[in-house]
């Protein structure tokens, strides 16, 4: 919290969303949990921001169905995510729906997410699909870094360096730019 | 051929290949036709330039496999082409493999091409996926243009009209300037 | 419970566990908290049997990675159920992966049961299906009735009548006795 | 030819299909080429019976569209195959669609034949799945069978020994008298 950055923290059950309010500025629902219907219910009945994640193999459609349980509730700050979705193609872990940002931006005016990371699953394509996120509208990037991403306990494969990441920082600005929008 | 651009011509046979290649200034090869293995040795033989398309459900190596049995006959003039992937979302009627651009630029010397119209199948999404293709590295766009859309024979739905594709080119300016290309 | 037949209820959150196992004979994981890790870890701490469906785009790896989440508990009475996966087809709701059934006689002791209400979606698809399964080697079949299908709540396009139910049981006695299984 | 069987014969170009016709009983288009149109005209325009192989991602209505091609040419003799779809799924090499058996049954007339070996890809699940394939409502099956599989050109890891064949079809006969059909 020293960073002045909010923390997102995710949460998995419905009783664990009161102590994990407590101390998170914004609640994660994961892509395991985009249909946990429990929880999302549980997340529309308190005030923290909540950052959800579109299903591993959710449709876009199922996605906004999911932040209407938040909505209807009561909690009007939901953001969506969009963080790859399964394909057969194996070279990547996941297939990062692009098409999906601006489907999302037209059917919704909840801030659409991209996460390159999941997306992508590999470090060096993480900036590629950032800078194509942000073309293509995206409201705002969750990237992962990590000081030594050989020793992270998960997700290490697609984490960046705090060097690789301020590089890919830089490229980024004069994309942002480019679409009228600021970093 | 008024127009000064070149003519790209889709072959679909062996039989084909000779008549098309007196009259195209490109050869292409439908999704369809991606493992068309008679198709890609006859285009292997002859001299003129093919625009190679990912199979509709092919994977990226797939599409590299393909571009090797064109090459090996010893015809170096190989562009491949993303044009978006078999998926169960349905709202698209492709989902556009974004990581596929920095993942071919990374495997192939070959320049890899975008085609937003068919990794959409509407153009509304064409200029945001177009945009995110340059971002992302892609060398060129295949963008389908028709004066009347509505009218169209095929594709229709995802073709621009002249004046939004003047947009879409307005809009992509300055995206390939942030990534230092120009169009 | 006056049928005899066990009661089989879903469970969507760990608090609710300990509740629905008052009441219930076996406590069912629904394919969209396969990866609920909370839950499956709570139904591991208790007695009643558990039906654990794979998950939407679950692989099979990932089935039984969640079945083992229950067994690490030390409830050891898990069956795992093959449901239909999402694929890009659409005449079809889900397409029932056959080949799931052998995979997991061949990787795990734990009954396997088919489901093929929901890996099709079609009432009319259910009796071949269902053949199909037992003929492959599924361990049960979870088939769902309704006395009105067209006033169900869930799922009444998928569920069977009394009568259709009557007729598929008819079909399925010989199929079984040609496998050595009997019902 | 000695065997008394029909040879079947892949033919992958429209310029071959006199040739093949020639010495083969039936001409068989493969996954790769279901949608190779000019293929297709050729093939409904000679007397061969046709074995029309599903694409390796066709829906079940691309593949009645494509039978359609052969039929408007006047052949109608043409025999319709599912041999599994690409999915996520990666145990397995393809994911056999049981469910597109009955719904062939109910929208065609033509014969619908089952390829569990391509389905599967692997010769241990080639048994089961045939044997779901035929209580499901096949006509017929299409079994690779090499006397050393491990020395194939192709297909080896699906392919049976003649003695595992054997058993397959013993397995087989009392599941097709199950659902009334003989083999």
């Amino acid at each position: 919290e020293q960073t002045g950055l909010p923390v997102i923290t995710e949460v998995m059950s419905p009783d664990d969303v009161e102590l994990v309010g407590d101390y998170a500025d914004i609640l994660q629902v994961g892509a395991r949990n985009t249909q946990n219907y429990s929880l999302l219910k549980a997340l529309g009945k308190q005030e923290k921001p909540v950052f959800l994640k579109r299903g591993i193999s959710g449709t876009i459609e199922e996605l906004l169905m999911s932040a209407e349980y938040i909505l209807s509730g009561g909690n009007m700050q939901v953001m969506v995510c969009e963080r790859g979705i399964r394909t057969y193609e194996t070279i990547t872990r996941n297939t990062f729906d692009i098409n999906a940002v601006p489907v999302l931006k037209s059917l919704t005016h909840l801030p659409v997410i991209a996460d390159p990371a999941h997306g992508t699953g590999q470090w060096d394509l993480v900036g590629p699909v950032a800078m194509a996120a942000v073309a293509a509208g995206a409201d705002a990037l969750m990237i992962e870094v990590h000081p030594d991403p050989g020793s992270a306990w998960s997700d290490g494969a697609q984490s960046l360096t705090p060097d690789h990441f301020a590089k890919v920082m830089n490229g980024l600005r004069p994309v942002a730019e480019a679409v009228g929008r600021e970093i």
